[in-house]
C-alpha cells in the first residue's frame, strides 16, 4: 500500500482511539493544578510525532513546554512548511452545562464532544495523522516539515515568541500552516482572509474609601458602579458604533474582492439564532453580520463586578466597580494605539470624584492573508479534492496573535485552513468536532502536502 | 438616691460592661448559622428588661424572636410610649477591613468599636438603662412603657408586621420612640423629620443561550453586559436626574421651614470627604448634598455581575448580566409605583435581541414626621437638657420601613431620636458608637420619659 488516503481510511478506527486518548488529558494551561497534564499532553504529542516518523523533542520553557517535530528528507529544493498548533485547552467551566464530561470524549450524532476536540487538539491531530499516512505508505513527505505545538495558546502564548526567536534558524519555513479555525458551513470548506486582533483591559472605578450604606450616603456621592456603567454604556452610540475618538481612523479596509466574496456568502440568520439563542442584532448598524464579525472591530464587556452580588438585598453603595472590556481589532489597528485612545477617552469622560484606572491584560495584532500566489492555490485544490467544492474566503472574528509574530520572525506567509464547524463551542461548554470533518480533514491535509510540493 | 441621672452616672462602669456583653453576641440575622446567637441576644434583652423592672417575654416567630417588655404602672391618664429597637446586626464582612474584631468590642479614642454598637444594639441599650435608672431610683416611670425589640430589622422585618397585628391591643401606644439614627454632628443633637423609603430590584439581561467566544461572535450579537451597562448608565442624565418617566411626579416637597432648616445647617464638605474618601459630588446638580441625602430620591447600583470576573483575560461574550439596583424614595413615592415606572421604562429601552427581567427584592415606604405638637417639643427639651443646645431637624437617607407600618397599625406618631454620629460605619467595617453619646444618650432618655409624661 502506497496510498496515504487508503491508509487513512483503513486506520480510521485507531485514529479515533488515539484522539480519544489525547482529549482525555485535561491540559488546561490557565490553571497550574493542571501543569502535570499539560506536560503529559506535550509528551503525548512528541510520541505521536515520533510514531508518525518525525524526529521530535519536548522543550521546556518558563511556562508549558513546546513540542518540536521535524522531517527534512524532501531535499533543499522542496519547500519547507511549518505546521503550528496547540495542545492546551480552555478551562472547561462551568462544568454543569456540559452534557457529557469535558475530558471524557463522547461521540454522538456525528460529533466528538470534548474540550479541545475542535480547539485545537483535534485539528493538530489531523496534521499528525496526515504526516503519518504519507510517511508510512511512501516512506517520505513531498515537502520538508516542521511541527511546532505549544501549550500556552489559551493564555496568550507568553513563551512562544522567545522560543521561536531562539530557534529561528531551525524553524525557518516558506509557509506556516495552521488549522485552528472553522469552515463556513458543513460541506463548505474555507480559507481565512483575516484574523482580528485583540486589546483586552480591565477598567476599575473607585469611589468612597469603603463600601457605604446606600441609604445614608445615596445621592450625596457618586456611585462608582453607576458611573462605570455609564462609561461602558457610552462606549457605543445608538448605531452600535464605538465612540472612542479616532478608534476607526487607522482601519485598512478589506479589498473589494474580499467584500464581494463576503456578500456572496449565504448567511442564515435563522440558523444562527437557533445556534446561539439570539438574532445577530448587535454591532454597527451599517454592516451585515458577517462583515461585523470578520471586518469590523468590536468593544465587548467580558466581565462586570461590583458591590454585593449574592442572594437578596444588601443596601450597599460600593467602593469600587470593575469591568473587563476587550476590543477586537482589524488590520490597521494595534493594541498599543487602542490603549492610548481608550486612556485618553477615559480621562475625558471620568466624572468628577471618581478615579478610572486602566489595566492592560492582553493584546494581539490583527492579520490579513496574502490572497494571491501558489500557496493559496495549492490549498484551494487540496480542499476541492476532498470536499468536492472550491473553498470560500472567510474571516475569523477571533485572534491567533502568534500568526503575526510567526510571519514576522520567520519571514513566511501563513495559510489558515480550519475544519471546525460553526457553533463548535470552542470556548464554551459542549465543544465538539464533526466526525465528517475529522475524516475529510485528514484527507485534505494529505492532499495539501502534495499540492504544496508543487507550489 | 432618687435621682435617675445620678444613678446612671454612678453605674456607668457596669453599663459599659453590660453593653460589651451584648455586643459580643454575633446576632447576624441574615445568616442561619447565627440562629443560636440571635436567640441568645433575644434572651439577653429579656433578662435586661426584667432586671430593669419590666415584665418581659420572648416570642417565637417563623424567623428570629421578638422581645416584648412592659411597664404599665403610670395609670390610665398617663401616655403610653412604645420603644422600638432591634437586637440583630448586619453581617460583619469583609472581616479583613476591621481594625479590631467585630464582636470583640474595643474602646479607643472615645469610641466603642463593634458591629451593632450604633446599629442598633447600643441605642436599644440606652433605653433599657434609662428605664432601669427611673425604676430603680423612683420605683416607677412617668409614662407607661412597651419595649418592642425585634431580631430581623437587617433582613427587612418579615415577621414583625404579623406580630404587631396579632398583638395590636397590647402594643397600643400614643407615641413610638425609636433610637436607630444619627445626630447631625458631635454635640449637636437632632430630631428626624423624614426617612427615605426603598425599592430594591435585580435587573437581569439575557442574551445568547450560553457564554460565547468574544472573538468568534463579537460584533454580530448584542452583548448583554454592554447592553445592561447602557441601560443602567442611562438611568441618570447629565445633571444627575433619574430619567425614568414620571419618577419625580408624585413627590411631596418638604415644608419651607424644613428646607430653611436644612439650608441653615453647616455642612462640612471637607470633613465629609475625609470621612468617606470622596467629595459629595454625585446626585442631582440643583440640590445641596444634605438636600440630596434627605429630601431627594436616588437610584444606586448595589451590585453588578457578568461574565468572567477572575484573574486575567477570558475572552467570553457573557450570556447574562445582572445588576442590583435600588431606589431611595421620598414622601409621595411608593415602591409599588416605582416598580411600575421602572418596568415600563425597561420595556421601552430594552434593545432588540435582549430580554430584561425585573425582580423586586425589597420595598419600604418613606416617612415624614409631624413636626408640630407636644411630643416633638418634649423631645426637644429633653435633648436640650442633656446636650445644652436645641436639636436641629435632620433627615435620614436610610429607611426604617417598620416606622410607617407601626404608625398605621397602632395609630401612633413616631419620634426618631438617634445618638450615633456621622461616619459611624453602620453597615460597614469598623462600626462605632461614641462614648460621649452613650452617656448623654442615657441622660437624654431619662429626661425624655419625664418630658413625655407632661406632653
Amino acid at each position: 500500500m502506497n496510498d496515504p488516503l487508503a491508509f487513512a481510511a483503513e486506520q480510521r478506527g485507531r485514529f479515533y482511539r488515539e484522539l480519544d486518548e489525547f482529549l482525555r488529558i485535561p491540559s488546561v494551561s490557565a490553571k497550574s493544578e493542571h501543569n502535570r497534564d499539560t506536560r503529559r499532553a506535550a509528551d503525548w504529542v512528541r510520541d505521536q510525532l515520533t510514531g508518525a516518523g518525525l524526529k521530535a523533542e519536548v522543550f521546556d520553557t518558563p511556562g508549558h513546554p513546546v513540542v518540536l517535530g521535524e522531517w527534512r528528507g524532501a531535499g533543499r529544493d522542496a519547500p519547507t512548511i511549518l505546521i503550528y498548533g496547540h495542545y492546551d485547552v480552555q478551562p472547561p467551566e462551568p462544568l454543569e452545562l456540559w452534557d457529557s464530561p469535558p475530558f471524557e470524549p463522547d461521540i454522538r450524532d456525528g460529533r466528538i464532544y470534548a474540550r479541545g476536540s475542535a480547539d485545537d487538539k483535534g485539528q493538530l491531530f489531523l496534521h499528525i495523522k496526515a504526516l503519518e499516512a504519507h510517511l508510512t505508505t511512501r516512506g517520505r513527505l513531498p515537502v520538508n516539515v516542521v511541527v511546532l505545538a505549544e501549550g500556552e495558546e489559551e493564555v496568550g502564548s507568553p513563551n512562544l515568541v522567545p522560543f521561536v526567536r531562539e530557534h529561528r534558524d531551525r524553524l525557518a519555513a516558506d509557509t506556516v500552516v495552521i488549522s485552528d479555525s472553522a469552515m463556513f458551513a458543513p460541506g463548505l470548506p474555507s480559507l481565512l482572509f483575516s484574523l482580528r486582533g485583540l486589546a483586552y483591559f480591565e477598567i476599575h472605578a473607585s469611589g468612597p474609601s469603603s463600601d457605604l450604606h446606600s441609604g445614608a450616603y445615596g445621592g450625596a456621592i457618586l456611585n462608582p458602579a453607576n458611573a462605570l456603567a455609564r462609561v461602558i454604556g457610552d462606549l457605543h452610540d445608538d448605531n452600535g458604533r464605538i465612540t472612542i475618538p479616532g478608534f476607526y481612523d487607522d482601519i485598512i479596509e478589506p479589498s473589494r474582492e474580499t467584500l464581494e466574496g463576503i456578500r456572496a456568502l449565504r448567511f442564515d440568520a435563522d440558523e444562527y439564532a437557533r445556534e446561539v439563542g439570539v438574532t445577530p442584532s448587535g454591532g454597527e448598524r451599517d454592516y451585515s453580520a458577517l462583515e461585523r464579525m470578520w471586518t469590523r472591530p468590536t468593544c465587548d464587556v467580558n466581565g462586570l463586578l461590583s458591590g454585593y452580588t449574592g442572594e437578596g438585598a444588601k443596601t450597599v453603595l460600593p467602593a469600587r466597580a470593575m469591568a473587563k472590556v476587550s476590543f477586537r481589532l482589524v488590520p490597521g489597528q494595534t493594541p498599543e494605539r487602542v490603549r492610548e485612545q481608550l486612556e485618553r477617552h477615559l480621562a475625558r469622560v471620568a466624572p468628577a470624584g471618581m478615579e478610572l484606572t486602566l489595566i492592560e491584560l492582553h493584546g494581539g495584532r490583527p492579520w490579513r492573508a496574502s490572497l494571491d500566489g501558489p500557496v493559496f492555490e495549492a490549498a484551494s485544490r487540496a480542499l476541492e479534492r476532498s470536499f468536492g467544492t472550491r473553498p470560500v474566503l472567510t474571516g475569523e472574528g477571533g485572534s491567533i496573535p502568534i500568526v503575526v509574530e510567526l510571519e514576522e520572525m520567520l519571514g513566511a506567509n501563513t495559510l489558515l485552513v480550519g475544519f471546525a464547524l460553526p457553533g463548535a463551542n470552542m470556548h464554551a461548554p459542549n465543544e465538539w468536532f464533526a466526525t465528517d470533518c475529522f475524516e475529510r480533514g485528514i484527507d485534505t491535509l494529505i492532499h495539501l502536502y502534495d499540492e504544496l510540493a508543487g507550489s
